[in-house]
């Protein structure tokens, strides 16, 4: 009951990983499955978190010197008959419009009428359709590099849903780029995956290992899929992030050519990179803890809640309130404004206090009446795991951009740490690799860090222990005459091998 | 040929004005119906239109109290059931998803397989899901006013698409927001047609007439209807954003109920307002000539091109242009930096000035070898019909700025005074009445403001006409025994009479 009133989530990370990320979620509002399976509402606290995480990226994409654009929903079913592999990665999870208008039905309900000639996919990813307005805008090698991004929703049909983790209908953003020379567009794939590194360890402050798709793992119709992979604190991956290097396989299906400056025709080489609202879970499952969520201060929609306390006479207690968030709000932190919300509904305090710290907020002010006279107000940091409330002078409340900057470094170092202590170098045998992921446990799991044959075979083995080989990291480091973790056989290369969500 | 070479556009608006809009919506690149019958490629020029009226509407609406949020594309085809009326107004043009699959087809094509157990809808409007939401979220009368907004793409199909005015997808805005009184509800219906009207008369630089709809152009579902109207050149009104009080219609079908204060359970009273994507559509209309686009410079994505003029060595003229682009970045308007881009492109400088002439970006200033060693800048002002060149000395940059307040200004000051001479109030019987809307003429058609009856009967001799009661404006001023101007009877409203697109 006391756990209750203070707003603790149930259960707790320890008792059971998966069902404390359903429940902190929903409790925190941030979104819910409903109304059609697997699709989802996302509330205003987690549509909130989403729209400053896409204001950061935005940015960052168009400083690479992309444009946004959009594209239709609806993708004709012969757009996919000409690329096979792209076709046989999405073709069990598309959702297909076959009419275009509802009618009575005899028993007074309704049904669909109006049969589509041709059925419509709704995109599962727009290859496919942007590769084709490609072929029609470029036509000389002076209209390369042509950079797009779009910001839509997605929909592939989830058997398994999951909110956030995996929906049938989800939002990101897809970059399509196409560029005169491979050369260029591998530099653009690189580039676009380093713009994500920076966004999800810099506003999400969650540290990434950077690496090379294996082979098995590529994007449908890529020649080189490139991906930041994530620790969440059950020690599972998350993959956060891809870019593609497509070669001229999509130019090639679709006419995607230019005129070169010989004079030559060639075909472009294209890329294509996306990061989805996955991200929202995954920041929830990274800073999380057993009161709800823990909202790194850069995109926390509020940054400061002032919960005023005022039981017989409000008016003055609103009007302190109001000004001291006036105060807050002129200084600054990440370039803006401090955020600051005045909390001013007829709740309890201390219910509104629980209810901003399960929604992470990063700093909880309490402003009474009795503080107003003595000049101090009350604070929470929701980086300090006992949540004491300590007493400032009011005049220091500017200060709290500081603490901001503090709060985000908190997180970012908590996340680094746990991530470089659960990453494990240490074993070298199959015996060993089944003992590490046999558990389901939370605070046991993690990375495996060793060489690797890519036999085909070892994708049997690891598929029996729910693994996977998450990238061959960038850094990775290979001695000669390193022995496969899996075969004992010679390896080819190191791998980073984890459970995956 | 010159006129090609200038960029002009054919047709112009004298000769066809509906084709000169398909005209100038292509040569300028703000979007294309492709790939599937009535969709829309919307492309970097005319989506960074649409993200910069996103912008300062999305500011407005938050302001207002609003939260973003975000609900699923897909609608069951049960919650239609519900409501009758509502289902009646989109039954004829919903996309309807039948499977989630795709499968081989004997002949190595591919078709849908994997029947859903219940269609699903695509959302051509959210009132039935949104609800439903808000029934869940809503228990006291603490919860109320809840306030909530969305962007989304919106699927009505169409089956006379035109760019950007009729498509089949388009993207919007749509507010839901729940409240205890019909009174609240009301005021926030009235309120958030004014957010619309400031964002249409302010950044856009449309004038509009505001009103009431009349009972039978009401959304569907609704009780009363509030409505903004533009004028485009060829005197046709255009929508541009409605605001729909809906009283207990939708809580009564959904169950959205709350306990008052009283402790009784009573049905929340609703709203929704919309505005979409064919505002990029109403702004060309609006403010485009028979060179191109004039995009007002509060929303246009570049507010100074700077052609650099370079022949031989082109290096000092782009850095020197660049150094520029900073200065003039430097300036304010609109509350912002001055949105500058130089065009590095490797084209002739005479093509690069049309091409930001033909889209409308309201200064484009040229910058030559020769112009740098005398200090001197050559500017071109969109809003000047004769586009004559003008040479300023460079330190006079910053005052750029106030050259694009000055457009803004003249655009709207352009635009009402056509609304103002267009609208004629000397109307006054059926014979007048058929004469002013008899021809397609595009410098002579206009708005009737004129008393009308409401007689049903008078509903098809408008329709002979292609006639529609745009509102009943808010300023209306009937005086006692005035005359319908269509029955000769005793009328009960001023109405607004125009064709519309």
């Amino acid at each position: 009951m006391a756990k209750e009133q203070k707003g603790g989530i149930s259960p707790t990370r320890g008792e059971d990983f998966p069902q404390w990320f359903q429940s902190v979620v929903r409790d925190a509002e941030v979104a819910e499955l409903d109304h059609v399976r697997g699709c989802m509402v996302i509330r205003p606290w987690g549509y909130g978190i989403w729209e400053l995480m896409q204001r950061a990226l935005d940015d960052a994409i168009k400083r690479s010197g992309a444009s946004n654009a959009y594209f239709p929903l609806f993708i004709p079913l012969s757009y996919f008959e000409e690329e096979a592999r792209h076709v046989e990665g999405f073709a069990k999870e598309m959702a297909v419009v076959t009419h275009h208008r509802l009618e009575q039905d005899p028993e007074g309900g309704l049904r669909p009428a109006a049969e589509l000639p041709e059925p419509l996919v709704v995109r599962p990813t727009s290859e496919t359709i942007i590769g084709r307005s490609f072929a029609k805008w470029i036509n000389s090698y002076r209209d390369l590099p042509l950079l797009i991004n779009q910001w839509a929703n997605i929909v592939r049909w989830e058997l398994r849903p999951r909110v956030l983790l995996r929906t049938t209908e989800f939002l990101w953003q897809e970059g399509h780029t196409a560029h005169a020379s491979e050369e260029e567009a591998r530099e653009k794939t690189a580039e676009m995956l380093g713009v994500y590194r920076e966004f999800t360890e810099g506003p999400l402050a969650i540290p990434m290992i950077a690496g090379e798709k294996p082979e098995y793992e590529r994007f449908p119709g890529a020649v080189s899929s490139m991906t930041i992979e994530a620790m969440m604190q059950d020690g599972k991956a998350l993959q956060s992030g891809t870019s593609h290097y497509l070669g001229t396989n999509f130019s090639e299906a679709m006419g995607i050519e230019f005129t070169d400056a010989d004079g030559e025709r060639r075909h472009a080489h294209t890329t294509s990179w996306g990061l989805t609202t996955r991200m929202v879970g995954a920041m929830v499952m990274t800073h999380g803890d057993d009161l709800g969520l823990r909202v790194p201060p850069r995109v926390a929609p509020h940054q400061v809640v002032i919960v005023p306390i005022a039981r017989d006479d409000p008016a003055p207690v609103l009007e302190s309130a109001g000004a001291l968030a006036e105060e807050l709000a002129g200084a600054s932190f990440d370039d803006s404004p401090v955020r600051v919300h005045v909390d001013r509904r007829d709740h309890k305090p201390a219910e509104k206090r629980w209810e901003w710290i399960r929604k992470g907020v990063p700093v909880v002010v309490e402003l009474g009446a009795r503080d107003i006279d003595s000049g101090v107000i009350t604070i929470t940091r929701r980086d300090d795991a006992e949540l004491n409330r300590e007493q400032h002078p009011r005049e220091s409340a500017a200060g709290l951009a500081e603490a901001l900057a503090e709060i985000q470094a908190t997180y970012m170092q908590q996340a680094r740490e746990r991530l470089e202590a659960r990453t494990t170098t240490a074993v070298t045998s199959l015996e060993q690799f089944r003992d590490w992921f046999s558990g389901e446990g939370t605070a046991d799991g993690g990375f495996v860090r060793a060489p690797w044959s890519e036999d085909p075979a070892t994708l049997k083995t690891m598929g029996e222990l729910g693994v996977s080989v998450r990238c061959i990291p960038f850094d990775a480091d290979l001695t000669g005459g390193a022995t496969c973790v899996l075969t004992g056989g010679p390896a080819k290369v190191e791998a980073i091998f984890a459970k995956a969500y």
